[in-house]
């Protein structure tokens, strides 16, 4: 039997804060002088810190394997994102700010455009704009409110995205895509998989023939797509599973939206970081464990955008003192994921972690990059067991056997 | 399938010591320059040794987990102590010194204070004098020697603290703790919580009512409340496991204890490291395998006495020359945990391991500290794996596979 930690559990008096930059790890960019971007950037604040803590590698989910914004988070919060995952359509649901209930299906849908023989000629209706999708999303919303005991809420995303929930007794999630992720071929019938995902499959076939009758003669967005029907997973919440009151503080839906699957409190937020930190500091009092997400160094890693990335680290880097300031326990600044500006995106590569606490040991790393983290105290391991040296630097663990 | 290390064995003339300096790794000190003690030690013996050794860092049970002594030695031994574990009552029953034999029940016991409703208002008795212990357990003893076909055999501890075994026939474990965990409750019946377990549970309900009638006029010792209930894991022997003749040095009854649960040879020894330097040259023709256990500086470590678990480290460094004079062909220097002054007790931080052999490969190391262990060729491991390295390097392991 694996070490419950639950079990080992003592009470703690001690402020938790983990800081996830959001891909701030990297690779080498030969257009950069062969550096990432923490070694490019100047970060005078977490360089100090380094030197007064212990720093690691993180794989977020297994070797060479590149997770989405789930699983990273998934690790981080110290739950095994190879035995916990979330489906597609609760993640996009949760993107564009809607609240999940439980049993409620989720499913990412697209405009799309058919020929006049029900074949999928653009499965993203011609990227359609935003306005558009909103227009068509509201005039949806306004004829399709309920089919038989089941709600149906549809939220517009970007361009041809929208999100479908559906909500009433009795749903599976179990349901085959419509979404034939090629062009040239019908939309598939959502056929359930299972006999507990019938309704379901009744309720989409209902909600397709009512849609597609509306929109059957708009000139591009005349067909619609579904695809990755799920239900929120069922799990035990964050703050239950450590004993820890919990806040996330997050400005962007998708890491609100996570936060709150694993019954994190999070409070409404707009602007940039420095209003993370002032909601840190107003709530100090209140919580045990604070998850602050700061998005702006992924978006720039997606981007390509080797300087911006590096800047978006500058900026995190200014806020270091008034977060120790707060005079936490425990202080872990790392990323759910890599995204190097030279891959336009998400990787594999494992992420750095600073890990500070009176506690926590020492090595010989000088600044939070990758390759420092290679050679601290903490090695390599696997993200899920990060929550592990937070509570056991938290002093918040008891002795494991006598 | 993991690999079978017992498939791969092969025999070997290479004489192996395992030397644990219990909680011999700590954590930097802010009040000696922030140093661990092993940094701060004068150790000329182990620096040279470390030059010509492979060095590294265990994780005793999982990341961040603080392990007691048990769960310590478990995974020294090749054992995965999260599979493996030792019940409490019998690791206190080692700790007296008490030989447990298959299918004894053993129990930690307290004295306690109960008032005239019994209800418990101290569950330590006032921490009645270690004689006052010593005296009511004789007592104890001497008019409860037998009920039904059970042996009960009791022994003192510090305190008031004593073991309980029951020694007989169709007993188990399963039974609930008496010891309510705080004051102000009843002590509990030891219900038995399974089928096989009843008997125990009768022979504990007539034990209970016998003994408390023969204290119940003491002043504060009047009550006494039990907990731990448990029997000796079923396990194969580390000799006939890995085929080495196993001697265990150790002064300690709980190591000498836990040693012979796994069927070492546990001589009875006095005294301290000179005497058990002298113990391992005596016995040096006839094993393959020494576990030589050094107690000093975890009880420095526990006692928060930075300098005097330095000076531990120094004493033990003072012995290395006489354990290298006898040529082992695998000297491993390591602890079963980490017992930084800083924390005054056991910790979570990997222990940092030494292994020489000729074939052990090379590293960077310069000395026998954390730091620089986590320079070493062996990386980061958990302790578990320790007997594979140990096993090869002796060459007592054959290819797997073709």
């Amino acid at each position: 039997m694996p070490v419950n930690l639950k079990e080992l559990l003592k009470k703690g008096e001690k402020k938790i804060v983990l800081l996830v930059a959001d891909g701030v790890g990297g690779v080498p960019h030969p257009d950069f002088g062969g550096k990432t971007e923490l070694e490019a950037a100047t970060t005078p604040h977490l360089d100090a810190l380094a030197r007064r803590s212990v720093l690691g590698l993180m794989t977020p989910v297994t070797y060479g394997v590149t997770p989405g914004s789930g699983p990273g988070h998934i690790g981080l919060f110290g739950y095994d994102p190879e035995e916990l995952q979330i489906g597609r359509g609760v993640l996009e649901a949760l993107g564009v700010g809607l609240h999940l209930q439980e049993g409620d299906v989720a499913a990412r849908a697209n405009f799309a455009t058919q020929n006049e023989d029900g074949v999928i000629i653009d499965r993203r209706a011609g990227r359609i704009s935003t306005e558009e999708c909103e227009r068509l999303v509201g005039m949806l919303s306004e004829k399709i409110r309920n089919i038989e005991d089941v709600e149906v809420i549809l939220k517009p995303g970007k361009e041809h995205r929208f999100v479908l929930v559906l909500r009433g007794p009795g749903l599976g999630d179990r349901v085959k895509d419509t979404d034939p992720q090629k062009e040239g071929f019908r939309a598939y019938e959502p056929v359930a998989l299972e006999a507990g995902s019938e309704k379901t499959s009744r309720i989409l076939k209902i909600f397709l023939e009512q849609a597609r009758a509306l929109i059957k003669d708009e000139p591009k967005a005349n067909a619609l797509l579904l695809r990755g029907f799920s239900q929120s997973p069922v799990l035990e919440k964050f703050p239950e599973r450590y004993g820890l009151r919990s806040l996330a503080i997050a400005i962007y839906p998708m890491y609100k939206g996570i936060a709150r699957l694993f019954g994190f409190d999070t409070p409404d937020l707009e602007g940039d970081l420095q209003n993370e930190v002032q909601c840190l500091r107003e709530n100090w009092a209140n919580y045990d464990f604070f998850f602050l997400h700061y998005k702006d160094t992924d978006k720039a890693g997606e981007d390509g955008d080797f300087a911006r990335k590096v800047k978006c680290i500058e900026y995190l880097d200014r806020f270091i003192p008034e977060i120790l300031a707060l005079e936490p326990g425990v202080l872990v600044v790392t990323g759910d994921h890599s995204t190097p500006s030279l891959l336009h995106g998400h990787s594999w590569h494992p992420s750095p972690v600073l890990l500070y606490s009176p506690f926590a040991g020492s090595d010989e790393a000088e600044r939070f990059t990758e390759r420092e983290c290679r050679k601290g105290y903490l090695g390599q391991f696997p993200a899920c067991f990060l929550m592990n040296f937070i509570l056991a630097n938290a002093l918040r663990l008891g002795k494991f056997g006598a």
